[in-house]
């Protein structure tokens, strides 16, 4: 099935809560993520909340990775999508999984802009 | 069913494909539908593609909302992940269909951060 974009949406329970509410941690672990699947970085932006919480986002040349942290409930929403067939999502997602030290990881896989292919 | 973010995946087929090149128009229609939906805007990130196709992130105190655009498929891929009940996601989405001028309009909720209550 073709489709325009590939968008993984990470669920991440039981995350370490120190590194949720790390913004220097987060930024190097999701710029790291992005480049190590083989992505090129257009412009990153993490923002910290107070008294705790992280929001950030990394335009990709081919789209984006979001991520927003709970540190009260050692939890975290982290986006990946991508588009073309160069870069490895897959690759990005257990390198965050990875860091955030998630014990109760979950992956949707959503297939976005799928085109119905024209009669010939 | 309580849940920390509401995500709202719009799949818009069908668009003026002008309006899916237009990195201002896209960027001010962003901006416009995050305030009327009670948002506080914190950044913006947009980019425009050569030889088409535009891509952009606005963090908000609320989490994000995010677009990418194929002009040439007359597809566009809009992202608006919001958190708390102050937000109205639903009014962002209509405005951004709305402004992109969809004729195949697709909108997936999701929601993000599911917490299992704990027992009393």
């Amino acid at each position: 099935m073709n489709a325009l974009g590939r968008h993984l949406l990470l669920d991440l329970k039981d995350c370490n809560r120190e590194v949720l509410n790390d913004l220097t941690l987060l930024r190097d672990a999701t710029l790291f993520a992005a480049q190590r699947a083989g992505a090129t970085v257009l412009k990153e932006y993490f923002h910290q909340f107070a008294p705790q919480g992280v929001s950030g986002a990394v335009i990709i040349a081919e789209s984006h990775l979001s991520l927003h942290t709970w540190p009260e409930h050692g939890y975290a929403a982290i986006d990946i999508f991508t588009c073309g067939d160069t870069v490895r999502a897959d690759v990005a997602a257990e390198l965050l999984i990875e860091k955030l030290e998630s014990k109760d990881p979950a992956i949707m896989e959503i297939k976005r802009g799928v085109l119905v292919a024209q009669p010939v």
